[in-house]
């Protein structure tokens, strides 16, 4: 079953409200197994809307339409249905009544507006609103389904879960399925080299296999198909493992809604490894990261910011001579910062991510900086180089990203070893 | 010009992210004077996205499409531009050259799939990207033109702002206009009877006046289109004008995003009035949203709550006879303890909102409950009285908004007279 979403509404075309009625038809359309294909957002036009139908009718089976049932001239969808299906509208003697009913409780005289919310297109079955006074209603034509719900989102709610999931589960009947998604969670890789690595199975029809950029991350999304969730699930989980083989186990830090920082903090735990870091262009925020997760708060013995060469010399003891031949900036001081912090704050890591402050410009622009981090363990030192750095929105956010990663992989080690 | 938005990505359709690009160009159209009358959503699929796009220049000048234009086998606008308008794919060396530096720079092999982002649809311009690897671009063909920005917010907005922007009000040229709303914020007023008054004036085309209905508020928005911002101010003016005189003065509280709360704390600071307030169902709650405005805040003495019979007869010294013969949820003891609010707190106003606790339901349920809501003054009392009450989402926040409105029209009247 094929279904598309229109939303009505004039707010909508002038971007006056950001659409989440769509986002809960689409998630709920999704776990019952429904395919969405296109979404369609029209203003409060009888004609336009009626366009809206017709193309959405030619391609779909079932049509949900958000809004345009209230009582008043810009509320189009009874007749844009009418119009665009050929049914004529008709009076529901039911809706009248209770509309009549809950206009005397209120002691409100019935309008001529309100009766016209009553009107439904002929041969409409009305969907019964107990939160509100517009019906909605299901339109069996030989073009395809109509479905029409309010534009209110408490209402639009009630009656999804009323009536029209039901509906739309009793019709799927045999054919009924789910659809459920794994979302793989990387980070530090570039979207071009992942997609190298899964470009066959990104050509799978089911599960299909989808890429999302974020900033710093990309996620890989896996959507299945089945008769069951059981089935549904153990798909997911085959192309999961194959995903995994190709990208690298490490390289995926989580799945959904996973948090690298939380899921960095919980490894380190576990590793019971802590960590005392300095940062210079990334202002603290890689610690604050981390202490904002209730396990990485424990692993975190220290936060030091240092504005330049001569804080940074000033706070751990090094030599400004050396700063001055190597630069402070550079991989040699780096380390020397990292062991530094090791034997100023006895028992963990230490690390240090020293940036630039780029005179202008940001990742992309032509004085992008460089970065280095460096981590010390009592065993080893490794040093990354970056070229990028300062604290622009991109470069901060590549860096503390790529920071709590080697942070991750660091403690993976650790318990692999152990 | 009349323009059609379409945002390209599987996610959109699974329901697992809101999108607000395409809020964001609404806006960005509207303050130029761009017509938009439809936005669509489409997956990352080509046929789909080739469908989305003829449909689309069929109605419309103009076509801007976001995301798909990332480097993998999912970015799919390029060659679904490319089919629907005919052109073929063709390489823009400037573009590779620009991708072939950044890479270089971050020291990443130029892999195929970069290089993908580097072919245009045949005939196109480049959108040269400051802030990420892909392109955007404008392709004017005889259907009409199509304008493709990434999908990542911040390079979309970049991208419309120095290019897709500057260009459309080249394009627009004499034509260039502006579009300008007002909305003015009502409450209290049935959506119905609003409709009925200005009905006549819904149907004007330019301004166009619609109605958008919230919780116990209706927003009457005004737009007009006109060839400066100076003409379409005076055009939303004047229609301004005669929906006031049809709705009354009174019965608008403000405009934009004017808060009740706010507006009421500062009408009766200006009126130089106070008052004690005394609730029962709502909890406190008219209180605590007066107070939340700074002026609001200096005019409420005194918030009482109270969750019963007994404890309102013993808090405001009440006879418990004369609340056992008439209720404590009537027109009598509402009154009282309004007078007793006044004797009790010299100096203010005394409002008393007593409302039931209905066994189940909510406004629209069987048993709605009733309130009686009374403001005392040291000259009168008004007594009102609603067919619903109880601690319900919906009913509470109703007597809220209408017992600022109260209070708001109280002090309005103060300001009138003095």
């Amino acid at each position: 079953m094929n279904a598309e979403i229109i939303t009505s509404g004039t707010e909508l075309l002038l971007g006056e409200i950001v659409d989440t009625n769509s986002v809960y038809i689409a998630r709920a359309l999704r776990d019952i197994g429904v395919n969405l294909y296109y979404k369609t957002s029209v203003g409060d036009n009888i004609a336009r809307t009626a366009e809206a139908l017709r193309v959405a009718l030619a391609r779909a089976d079932v049509v949900i339409v958000t809004g345009g049932l209230g009582p008043t001239v810009d509320d189009v969808t009874r007749e844009a249905v009418a119009e665009a299906t050929g049914c004529g509208l008709a009076l529901d003697a039911d809706c009248l009544a209770q509309i009549e009913a809950l206009m005397a409780r209120w002691g409100r005289p019935l309008k001529d507006n309100n009766r016209r919310q009553a009107y439904l297109p002929a041969g409409a079955r009305a969907i019964p609103n107990p939160v509100g006074t517009a019906p909605g209603f299901i339109l069996e034509t030989p073009q395809g389904t109509v479905i029409a719900v309010p534009g209110v989102p408490r209402e639009m709610e009630r009656l999804m879960q009323d009536t029209v999931l039901p509906y739309l589960k009793a019709r799927l009947g045999a054919e009924q399925g789910t659809i459920k998604a794994l979302v793989l969670r990387t980070v530090g890789l570039p979207e071009s080299w992942i997609d190298e690595q899964i470009d066959v199975l990104m050509r799978s029809a089911n599960p299909t296999v989808g890429l999302a950029a974020h900033l710093g991350m990309v996620d890989i999304r896996i959507t299945a198909r089945a008769a069951d969730e059981a089935t549904a699930d153990a798909m997911i989980a085959a192309m999961a493992a194959q995903v995994t083989a190709r990208v690298g186990t490490d390289a995926i830090y989580g799945t959904g809604t996973d948090r690298l920082e939380a899921v960095t903090g919980a490894l380190m735990a576990r590793a019971e490894r802590t960590v005392a870091i300095l940062e210079s262009a990334t202002q603290g925020e890689i610690a604050r990261l981390l202490c904002s997760t209730p396990e990485g708060a424990s692993v975190v013995t220290h936060s030091l910011v240092v504005d330049g060469p001569d804080a940074l010399a000033a706070t751990l003891n090094l030599s400004p001579a050396k700063l001055t031949e190597f630069g402070w900036i550079s991989e040699m001081v780096a380390a020397e910062a990292a062991a530094s912090l090791i034997d100023t704050y006895e028992g963990g890591w230490g690390l240090a991510v020293l940036g630039s402050a780029p005179d202008a410009g940001d990742v992309y622009g032509e004085h992008p900086g460089e970065t280095y981090l460096a981590l010390g363990t009592p065993s080893t030192t490794r040093v990354l180089h970056y070229p990028y750095g300062g604290s622009g929105e991109l470069a901060r956010r590549w860096i503390v990203l790529r920071a709590l990663d080697v942070l991750r992989r660091e403690a993976l080690k650790r318990l692999e070893n152990a």
